[in-house]
Order: C-alpha cells, then structure tokens, then sequence
C-alpha cells in the first residue's frame, strides 16, 4: 500500500531529516535480523551501537521491590493512584521536580544546586533537545557543535525545528579537545556565510569519546557564550557516569564559581535518566535553564512530552532515598570503571588503542592503522567487514562526524560479562587475523612474490578488505600506512 | 530576573502560539488562586473547565489493586523490571500496541477493526495532533476545523508545525452541525486566499458539542476528502464516553462500510486513554494511520513522545482484560448518563437550555438569553461574572472559535456529586438573582420608573453586567433582548 503523491505529505515526511535511511543504520538492521543470544544465538551480532547501561539494574529493580508504596498500583501504593492517574500539570509532580533538583546536585558532588522550580519536564533527552532548539532558534539560525557528536542530535534538534547545526572541528592531535580557536573559525565562517548563530551545544561528559570537558574549557565556553550573546547548551546525560579521575564538573559548577560575569540567561542544561540509571523506557527527559523566559516557555512546549505522572510518583521517591543514591553512584562508578577497564585492556592486548576515557558507557576505539586508506570510504568499508563478518555492531566516526577516519564508538556496558567477552575475543580474533596477513603481504612485497592467501567464502575473496594493512602501534616505519592513519 | 534581548530566543518562544497568554486563561487563574474543596473551601471558584474524567477512576483503580502483577515494581511484577526498564523501541511494547488495537475495537463496539502495526504512540492527544501536522502539512498551508473548536488545538498543531487552522463555520439554527455547504464554502474560501488546505480535523465525538457526528457526515467527509486528495483527521478521543442514542460511528468503521471508494491513505485517527479511561497523567497518545507512510514517519517522531515503558506494561494488562474492560465501559456509560441527565435537568429548572448531547464531559449550555447584547464582549463580560461571582470557572463559546455569543462549555464529570450540587446551585442562583432583576428592569421600564437595586459591592456595582436580561426561555415577547439572542 504505497502512499501515491508524496506532495500531500509534508516536506518534513517526505525527507531525510530523521536520519534513518542513512547507511548507518546497516548495523542496526544486521543486528535486528540475526541478534545474539548467549545461549540460543552464540553466532548473531553483538549490539554495541546502543548507550544503553545494563550494569546497575539489578540495584534499581531491587529498591523497586523493598518499596512497593513507590507505586500506585500495589495495595501500599493505591491509596495515591487516583490523585496521580488525574495528575496533568504541566509543572510535574513538586515531589518529582524537588527529587530530580536535589539528585542532579547529588550526582555533581553538590558543588553545584539545582532550583527545582527550574526543573522542566520533556520526552527523554531527545524532547529536551528539541524543545530548546524551538525556544531558541528559528529555522535556519544555528548551534555549533564540537565534532565527533552524537548523530541523532541532527534528528533531535533540526528535523521538526529547522534550525542547522554546524562542525566545530575537533581532531585526535590533541584527544578532540574543544579549543577556542576552533570555535571561533566555526564561529566566523557560519557569519561569513550569513547564518546566525543561536548557540553552542557540547555534550558533557562527551558522546562518543567518553571524556569529559575541564573546567577552563567550560570556562571559555561560557564566557564565549556571553560576549557573543548566544546560548550555550551542556548536554549533561552522562554526568553520572564518570568512572575514574579526572573529576567531574559542570557548567552549573563553572557559572557559579569561575565566570562570575557569565549571563545566566544564557546557560541551559538537559539531563536524563536514561543513561546514568539505565531507565531509557521511562522517558524522562529534563530541562534545566537559566533563563526565566526559556523555562516558561520550554514548560509549555513540555505539554507534548511530559513524563508519566505514574513514573513521576515512582522516581520522586526512589530519587529522593538519598542513601541510596549514594550507594547506586558509588556502586555504579565502580562497575562502570571495571568494565572500561577491563574491555580496553583487552583491546591493548592486540595492540588496539581507544582514547583516554573515564565516564560514558562506550570506548572510542582507533582503528586507524587497519585503513586501507584514509578515507571515510576506507572506514565504511571496514565497518562493513565488523558488522557482517566479525558479528559486532558498533559506530563508525563518520556517522558522528568526525573527520578524521578509522575512529569506532564501541559501547560496552549493554551486556552482560560474557558476552562483553565474547565480542571481545571477536575483535582480538579479527585482528590478529588482520596481522598475520599483513605481515605475510608485506613479506610478500618484499620479495616481489605473490603469496596465496587462504580466504573465507566469496565474499571475503570479493573484498577489497583483504588489503587492510595492520594496526599501526605494529606498523613497522616503512610501512605505506603510516602516513595514511597518522 | 527578566531576560534581556528577547530576540535572543526564537519567535515562538516570544510569540504567543501557545495560547496561555489569553484572557481566556484568566478563569484558569481565578480556580488557581482559591480553588473550591468540599471541607475546606467551599467558597472558592469551582474547576468547569477542565475536561477531565473522574467518575470511574474507582474502577481502574480497584483493578490495579487487584492486579499486582501488572506494576513492575511489585514482587509479582519484578521480574519484568529490567527488560521493561530498558525498553525504548518506538514500535512500543508489542503487549501494548496489541491491548490498545483490541481495545480500541472494543470501545467502537467490534464494528471496525484495527491493526496494531499501525498503532502510533505519543505524547497524549497533544502530542498526536502535532505529530500528525508536522506529517501531513507544511509550515503555511491549513487544516479546515469546524467551529467550534477545542482551544488548544490552535497550540497542539499550529505553534511548533507552523500549519494554519481555518474555520468551517457552524450555527445553532442546527444544532452545529457540519454541513458540505459550510465545508465547501471554507474549502473554496482558503483556495481564495491562496492557502493550500491540506486536511480536515474534527472531534468526534465533539469537544466542545458533546455531540456525535452522524454516519452520513462522515461518509460526506471522507468522499469529499478522497476528491479533493486532502487528509481527513479524526479525533476520536470521546470514543468511549458516548452515554445515550443515537450510537456512535467511528471514521474506521464508516471507510469500511459506507465510503468503497475511500482513499485510505487520507484517514488518520487519533486517540488517547486522558479521556475515556480518565488517566491523563499517563499521557497515552495514540495515532492510527491507514498510510504506511504515515505511520512510518508518526513512529520515528514518537521519539519526541514516548509512553513510558511502565506505563505500557501496566496497560497492556489491564486494556486486554476483555471482561474488565466490557463492565468498565458499560458503567462508565451508566454513570456518565446520570450525571449528564443529573446536571442538565438541574439547569432546566431555572430554564437553562444545552445543546442536546450525547458523549464527552461536558455540556455545551446556551445563555444567550443573558447577554447584555449579541456580541463577544457582552459573553465575555458575562463570563468574567460568572467566574469571579458565581465562582465557576466555565469556558466562553469564543475560547471555541464559536461565532455566535453565549454558548458555554462546562465540565461536569471532573468532581463528585456534592460539588456537582454546589455548582448547580451557585448557577441557579445566579440566574434566578439575574431574572428578579431583569424582571424589576422591565417593570420600571414599563413605568418609566428608575427603580433602586440591591448591589454587591463596589465591582458589581459598577459592572454594566447589572443591565443584563433574563434567560431567553423566560423572555416576554416585549423584551429588547428576544432579537439579540436569537
């Protein structure tokens, strides 16, 4: 039943704004079609394309259970489920917006405090994002973005809202760290090309590298943000997901101690529970401005997303145990370092490297040095290769556009330890397979003689794959590759 | 802490598209400020104008309560607390999306059927309504709407989408029903003007009517819309609160029964559980397309929107309990009559008249025969008295888009039979203190005497409201008013 006529749908249903037709999606199709099961499916692909944390999980579902007045529908709860099935204000359940204030302090180390009547509602990250790109741009004006970012913020921000969202370029020199001056180059040649620029948005701590933003830079950011009279976005959703020193800080820290000129009115913060707490089906997306006006308005705008006021009634309790909290963070910290650790340490085993990070529940992982070439036709390529013949679906840079090729966002903390090792001896296996032909290839070269590889199935031999040169911690100085991934 | 430079944010979060910057909201204000409580206030504004259902709620939730294997927080529930915690497909839970096709069978008696690919989940009836708009039309061209309208449609699919909503208007000489003539007259108007139409949107049953559309508009409709390849809208979130004869008809069923050669690609129905169910905390939102199209690019919006993953789980148990469902309906029904039938005959007494109705939570009641005159000011001016001295927060016609002044949408099903009494007295009080004075103004008009009246205080004195005439009903046929409310 093909829709004849696509002129009458809009221009907005008609196009790619949503992103999901793009190639990206390949890996998530591949997963969906042959997903692997521990115990029925050893041989489907491994999904590590989704920032999903399962590792805490069990210390939610566990509060859950010690506290069934935490919901409406058991006999200890029932007495409230009328009042709460009815409740509708737009401003959230005071419960919840003085829980949600006083945990967004508590996961900041309380060196920063929330007001909780700044606290606004939205469908996940994804509505909070949207609705500020409507309160504070019109179509066509922009937010600069540091690059490698999450992809879907194309969807999130610009799909329904028409604002742009323009690279600040950022490169692997020196560990894709935001500079000044590649802010204001994004900054000068977004005017020269006669496009307004509304706002900058960073995600902090960053996805996908996984690292956090230091304090001078957010320091430069928000004193950017106010000589320029335009509004800076932190996109804050893994603040509760630092692992490992250095600690972590926020623009709420940073305005409030080290830019005392910085105009407030500017600043916007979104945060979520889907990350940090692992509850994405939850859906609870949080705005938290500055600004008066951006409140108001993002309040009224919440009305298309607002949380469920029977997840509300859940969460203002849960988040509001305190002592929990502080046992969960603890807890979670720890196992999200294990794991950090334990995954990348594996990964050096065969000399495969990722940058330096300590929050987030992904790896950025460099595969430069298995480039044919240095080219984002080159990394596609051999992201292909990772998704149908190593099994894994993980990220390319390219689809968080990054510019420097052979970069991977492998996220870790979706799954459990053996299948974590699992995906590991995958990659280890590919690699090392990787390397034996190299080297082979490049004895061959050496001697001018053609060697015989052993190849797997007609695919494989159709590949052009097969030229891939080795990691490049073990490139030997005369390889072509070096230069190449550099 | 005003925010300086307003065009710093966008010109829809310094426009007034939202709405709430009304007069209209001053009602709103007033039952805010001292809002009324059986024990505690019983003198504050009593909430009219909140189109909300709480006369099952005890049904709902006694089922909960019965049911705790439906919470994911219970002990009988939390085995399910991890997957559905971390459930965020915008597919929906498949649980869900089955429970809420059977149900919405269910509702429109088994006379349609509906397919649970193509149930779309968002953000309340809000939500869809801007899904649907960001879909089906561009940033300019309109949705026809026959007045009178739900206010806030003007906000759901206008403020964000940039879509126009163009009146199709309606009269009480009968009853407001839609007419091809009035349809067509609109359509051509539009056209005139050089706006594309791109859809109709009505209420069916009607927000604010109460009243039903019958089959052979709907077949009118859905011809007319198939000719001219415009979409037809249907919301539908009544549904289930159609108390009296004549029987519901659903879009669904009239495009399989009645209109052969309908397109279906133009047909979209929206519901929600706010309404029926009385559940608007949980902000259920539904979209069903019959175009594949449609469907696909509503899901990838419903991202913005999601139905927490708990709430799902929770309706996916109790919407597909058939026999509950069947005795909730049916009561729900018994109930909605009674205070229906309860509430009218209650005006009738004082000789108030509404629009005969069948459906919703409310009643549509003509006080045109106490206008000071046939205009929007005079019902304003009427409707100012009535919130700050009857102390009802009720909605003027005009709120509706209505063009004929004194109409009056006031909720009913949104407070317990005592509160009910109270505001039934309060309005029959006020009329009969209205017709003692208008009945005094005529005799000393007749004698051409200026006659003393009592007063209330300084405001009511000098309000021009005192002028005002009795209900039409009770008009004699001297009176100056009989022309001006007709």
């Amino acid at each position: 039943m093909a829709f004849k006529g696509g002129d009458l749908l809009s221009e907005k249903a008609a196009g790619d704004g949503h992103g999901e037709s793009s190639s990206y999606f390949d890996g998530w199709k591949a997963y969906d079609m042959n997903p692997f099961d521990l115990r029925h499916n050893r041989g489907g692909v491994i999904q590590m394309g989704l920032a999903e944390n399962q590792l805490t999980l069990d210390l939610v579902e566990e509060w859950s259970k010690n506290h069934p007045e935490a919901s409406i529908g058991t006999a200890e709860g029932v007495s409230q489920f009328k009042r709460i099935a009815n409740f509708q204000d737009y401003h959230g359940l005071p419960e919840f917006r003085e829980a949600m204030a006083q945990f967004m302090g508590q996961v900041r180390g309380r060196k920063a405090t929330f007001d909780s009547d700044r606290v606004v509602m939205s469908g996940g990250a994804t509505g909070a994002q949207e609705t500020l790109a409507f309160c504070l741009a019109n179509p066509g004006e922009a937010f600069l973005v540091p690059t490698p970012y999450y992809p879907a913020f194309d969807r999130d921000c610009c799909w329904r809202s028409g604002i742009k969202l323009l690279p600040i370029e950022c490169h692997s020199f020196n560990d894709f760290r935001l500079t000044e001056e590649a802010l204001v180059s994004a900054y000068d040649a977004a005017r020269r090309q006669g496009i307004r620029v509304k706002g900058i948005l960073i995600t902090n701590p960053s996805n996908p590298l996984g690292t956090i933003t230091d304090r001078g830079t957010l320091a430069m950011l928000a004193t950017f943000a106010t000589e320029h009279r335009i509004h800076l976005v932190c996109d804050e959703i893994y603040a509760g997901s630092v692992f490992a020193k250095p600690e972590y800080v926020s623009i709420a820290e940073v305005i409030e101690r080290d830019v005392p000129g910085c105009n407030r009115d500017l600043i916007h913060i979104v945060y979520s529970l889907s990350k940090d707490f692992g509850l994405p089906g939850f859906r609870v997306g949080i705005i938290y401005s500055y600004n008066d006006a951006v409140v108001a308005c993002a309040r009224r705008m919440s009305s298309f997303g607002l949380v469920s006021s029977q997840t509300q009634y859940f969460l203002a309790r849960m988040l509001s145990d305190e002592e929990f909290i502080g046992h969960f963070l603890k807890e979670s910290t720890r196992r999200l370092a294990a794991r950090h650790e334990r995954f990348t340490s594996g990964l050096r085993e065969v000399g495969i490297g990722c940058l330096r990070g300590n929050a987030g529940l992904f790896t950025w992982m460099d595969l430069r040095g298995m480039l044919r070439e240095k080219t984002p036709e080159a990394e596609l390529e051999l992201w292909r290769v990772i998704i149908h013949k190593v099994k894994l679906n993980v990220s390319p840079g390219t689809s968080f556009h990054c510019r420097e090729p052979g970069w991977f966002r492998v996220c870790h903390a979706n799954m459990d330890d053996e299948t974590m090792e699992v995906a590991l001896d995958r990659i280890r296996g590919f690699v090392r397979q990787h390397q034996r032909r190299a080297k082979a290839e490049r004895w061959a070269a050496k001697g001018q003689l053609r060697l015989s590889l052993p190849r797997h199935g007609a695919a494989a031999a159709a590949s052009p794959y097969l030229a891939l040169s080795s990691p490049m911690s073990l490139l030997s100085p005369q390889s072509p590759m070096v230069h190449a991934a550099s």
